[in-house]
């Protein structure tokens, strides 16, 4: 699977070899039972000898690994290099593959029980209690969520779940933490997805990355509805693009729970906080909206293979910034957009922004609103104009 | 150990945060049941926020963790970084850490009962074979690898043991897989190895990388007695640095078996194929002798602490260039040091080269004997004068 990604990446860029291998892989040891991965997968794709590297940063793994390969290219040192991130999970049976997962989780937490859906079903709670939203109004804008990126998927190919559900369907579904039934939980994923980095000029380019961690204990954090990582990292992406929030045109929200997706846009800057969920009722998040919100599908309905998730965010962006998305899914305003990932329950985050080259900077006057404009970053790296940026996300 | 090992490195650096955390662990997720380790451990420094990311690469993780650091601040976006590695591995009954590492193997010589020490058996049968070593022969210069490993950690106080061996202790100890004894194995051992990299001018530098891969199935290679990613790994290193293997004045040997020492002499291009044994009886590896190799007591005697070891290393150069290394155990020509780190049964493999920028270059006049010098490489990244460089091996 990953295979079949990567050599796709590579027909596409035409390229037979590239300097450097970076692969995303969030837990393949207890997920498949191998290690030396790196070198293994090299070898797969017909290149022993090119040097190769496993970067991990939990579920935001695939956006961790994008970042490494970028800075590997932006020193000098590497002039094609391709990126790709998998994970294989199906074939473990639903416990197993909770109990790996939750090992993400801080020790005295998970001590107590808690797992993934356990923890995101506490911020849904508390961000109702805190934004007054009664017990139904918050299921419902839950239900929007997975309505909306259900509707998406349905049109991507690439997406593990291509059907639309209805409010019908979802209430239906089965209760999973109280308030997330099994339509607010991302589902268990294989997939994978690969990317050429070039130093080359391309239409499409890098303009920014961030990336923060936070306290491993979801108690120790000052909030609950809201993830300081995400807003530290949006703040360093915007910085190095010298782009306000406002300037992204749409994005890729970690929604690996419903709610996830409305605190992701709050943090990220494009509403204020406990407005997200009045954008979604609005219609802005809608693919034909103001502001599309994971036009592919997101997590929820294109699948989350946890160590595949983020770089899957980057290559749907490609897609799009090329207009290559497909009639159906092709967004109009494409030239600025966003991708956002979460490792574990919000403590390793990153934001990345790719830009056409050739589309026109609708820069707002005025301030970064996300703090003072830095200069230290200068973006050198651009997506090769021939890569893939391809994807496989199957069940 | 870990954030001991990086509160010293922060510490002597002077430093209270970095633009970014390199964490090298092999397998944490097998060895000890966390994963979003990068996280978990950047939260316990006390560096919640700070950026941080997994690097593995199999046995040579903590040379891949510095490559990686490396990347990040030749590309101009980091300032100062910290590369932290380590593993955690005796809590574990021997079988069990034996069936975690072999997971490092190639599937389908796993399933034929492959082990590490069991491969590296046949690689040491099949050199004696090759260079017509009778068995005697073969056993006293294994031993006299061990023996001169064990004597160098003696006088190393973060080595694991601390006890010089005889020929006699070393006939003595127990069969592992023929001709490798105990002594012939470095040992399990928990570890960790700090350092912090920074672009600010220091008195020493990176001057040289190179990292190579190679098939993951041993049998699919050309030669058992010598590895090509050490090879490969090797004239990238020598052609960023611009070095010979000539211009090398001690270096770190990755020997988690003894026999992996001599082949690395030879890969490596300090001695012709088929002479390093010769070269070790002659005594030219010695402490005292005319190139050094592991000095530290290596792998086999200050320990193997997987996902530490590679960094271990360089934490070594790095002692020995400062001279620091103590009066016991401090070279008197250390300008330039060399580390050699192999993953998996030799397929991603690291080599990496560190200079005093003050010390005087000894380049040989004539072309580099690993192949064309390459101008592409420029070294932008040195080492922090007060940096850590601090290394906890413990048993």
């Amino acid at each position: 699977m990953m295979a079949e990604a990567a050599s796709s990446a590579l027909k596409e860029a035409q390229l037979q070899r590239v300097d450097a291998i970076y692969i995303g892989v969030m837990n393949v040891e207890e997920f498949v039972g191998d290690s030396n991965f790196a070198a293994l997968l090299t070898d797969t794709l017909g290149l022993a000898g090119v040097p190769s590297t496993r970067v991990e940063t939990a579920s935001s793994t695939g956006a961790g690994v994008f970042e490494t390969a970028f800075y590997a290219v932006a020193s000098g040192h590497m002039k094609h290099v391709l990126v790709l991130a998998g994970e294989k999970m199906t074939h473990l049976s639903t416990a197993k593959t909770t109990r790996i997962l939750s090992e993400a989780i801080d020790r005295s937490e998970r001590r107590y029980g808690a797992t993934m859906p356990a923890l995101a079903a506490m911020v849904a709670q508390k961000y109702a209690r805190e934004f007054n939203l009664p017990q139904l109004k918050l299921e419902d804008i839950l239900a929007q969520v997975a309505i909306k990126n259900h509707a998406n998927g349905y049109l991507n190919h690439y997406a593990q779940f291509r059907k639309i559900i209805t409010k019908d369907d979802y209430l239906k579904s089965q209760m999973v933490s109280y308030p997330l039934r099994l339509y607010d939980c991302a589902p268990i994923t294989d997939g994978a997805s690969a990317m050429v980095l070039t130093s080359q000029p391309t239409p499409i380019k890098v303009s920014g990355i961030g990336h923060a961690t936070d306290t491993s204990a979801v108690r120790h954090r000052t909030s609950f509805t809201s993830f300081n990582s995400t807003k530290e990292a949006a703040h360093r992406a915007y910085a190095m693009a010298q782009l306000n929030p406002s300037d992204i045109q749409f994005a890729e929200v970690h929604d690996a729970f419903t709610p996830f997706e409305i605190i992701g846009t709050e943090d990220l800057g494009f509403f204020s906080a406990g407005e997200g969920w009045k954008a979604l009722e609005e219609g802005v998040t809608l693919l034909r909206g103001r502001l599309p919100i994971n036009p592919s599908g997101g997590l929820k309905a294109r699948g989350h293979p946890v160590g595949a998730s983020g770089l899957a965010q980057l290559v749907e962006i490609v897609y799009q910034l090329r207009g290559e998305a497909g009639t159906e899914r092709q967004l109009e305003r494409a030239e600025i957009g966003l991708a956002h990932s979460i490792g574990g329950l919000g403590n390793n985050n990153l934001v990345t922004i790719l830009e056409r080259t050739d589309g026109k900077r609708i820069l707002k006057a005025g301030a970064i609103p996300f703090g003072e404009a830095s200069t230290r970053w200068k973006p050198t790296v651009e997506i090769f104009r021939k890569s893939l940026t391809y994807t496989v996300l199957r069940n």
